[in-house]
């Protein structure tokens, strides 16, 4: 597949006093990307499908960390679909400014739907959702 | 009215590349004060109450600041109520550490209850949650 | 002045439990928008300008909020200079979506040149770098 | 080793609008968390140590997540040590509510010392930094 890039700008707030900015930005960017790539195939992280509200909240997060990112920088932000299990979906991130790696990650979510009383119930990715994240 | 006071200390994630707590902070803890000062009372910023869900959006917010807060600083956080409206509340928020002022600011908040279509409507201060808050 | 306009999408960790864009948040697009106006001028909050650092630590921020902005809602964010000092720059923004106006803020900050020690010092805005800004 | 414990309560902006803490704040919570344990020793992640400047930029970072957490929630947060290598160490952190796992993760950082241009270069943690530390 070819990846879906979209691309960011490091503000001033997203830096630390080491003048870099923070690591835990990096989580913020990868669903923000995430996001991007869904929105440019009509789907969302939390939306009205068939019926009911899906929302993914996410069970597992990982960023390994190559150069730092600095106010300003612009990042090319590659997102990739890693796996796509019966229930949760796990996508790849590269983050790379002029051409430099700065970071890669992986995050991943559980499909669930929204209960009647409000609690997110884990249920398979339905067909229609998955056909047009592949 | 004698201040209710609340600490917290700074955190590296919210310092910036100057080296000191970036500003937009200072409205998450002011935020974080009023809860603190709410929970005391048996309150809160989102409440069932006498059988509806309170919130209190809020529609103005400032600050002024005077010294910088840096990393590992503890902050003490005076909270006082400036103003009950009839449908709004203002808290006022003075911040120092080691007895110097850094900064102060308000935040005035809306009293809301919850719709059932999820949206959120103005409605006068319940006279019990007013009568806790003075 | 025609206002300088940038745009923003409100993200999924901008939202709080209320279902909204949390109210700090502005404060951030405040400054992301003020960094953008000034990039289009040369202009930078943190610079090397003329021998020296500058840098603009905030002494005032407000902002009013008139409408909730909510997940997705792509942001227009007029910017304005309020007021020009001797020794600081006021800016205004505006907030609307689809026409709409959600809010309205104002950040004041000082100009400061960073010392040897590593502390800043309140300057006059550089003739220079006041011509770029008018 | 036993492990060291520190807490923290779940704010409302550290939640979103799916109701629960947004899983990026779990990395902020971490190196909070890891500063409280480093604290406790007398070390920190920004330290003048033995006439150099030292800082632990994260090369690594990871976090599964196994329930949410909540508004106002008190989180136990336990810190270990998982490895201390040559030249990086690496924490472990344990997240639970009122005896229940939330979620665990890590985050490995390399130690390195400020230059006089001010980057920042990987040397061998000094050996009585890493006394403190073990």
């Amino acid at each position: 597949m070819q990846p879906f890039r979209t691309t960011r700008r490091v503000e001033f707030c997203d830096t630390d006093m080491a003048g870099i900015a923070h690591f835990a930005n990096f989580f913020r960017w990868m669903e923000a990307a995430e996001c991007d790539f869904l929105r440019s195939r009509g789907l969302s992280v939390t939306i009205d499908w068939e019926g009911q509200t899906l929302a993914f909240p996410r069970v597992a997060a990982a960023c390994d960390y190559v150069q730092p990112a600095r106010f300003q920088d612009v990042l090319d932000i590659d997102v990739t679909i890693d796996r796509i299990g019966g229930k949760s979906v796990t996508f790849a991130f590269s983050f790379s400014c002029r051409g430099v790696k700065l970071a890669g990650g992986k995050v991943t979510s559980a499909c669930c739907r929204a209960t009647d009383d409000e609690r997110l119930e884990a249920i398979p990715i339905p067909a229609s959702y998955r056909a047009r994240l592949e």
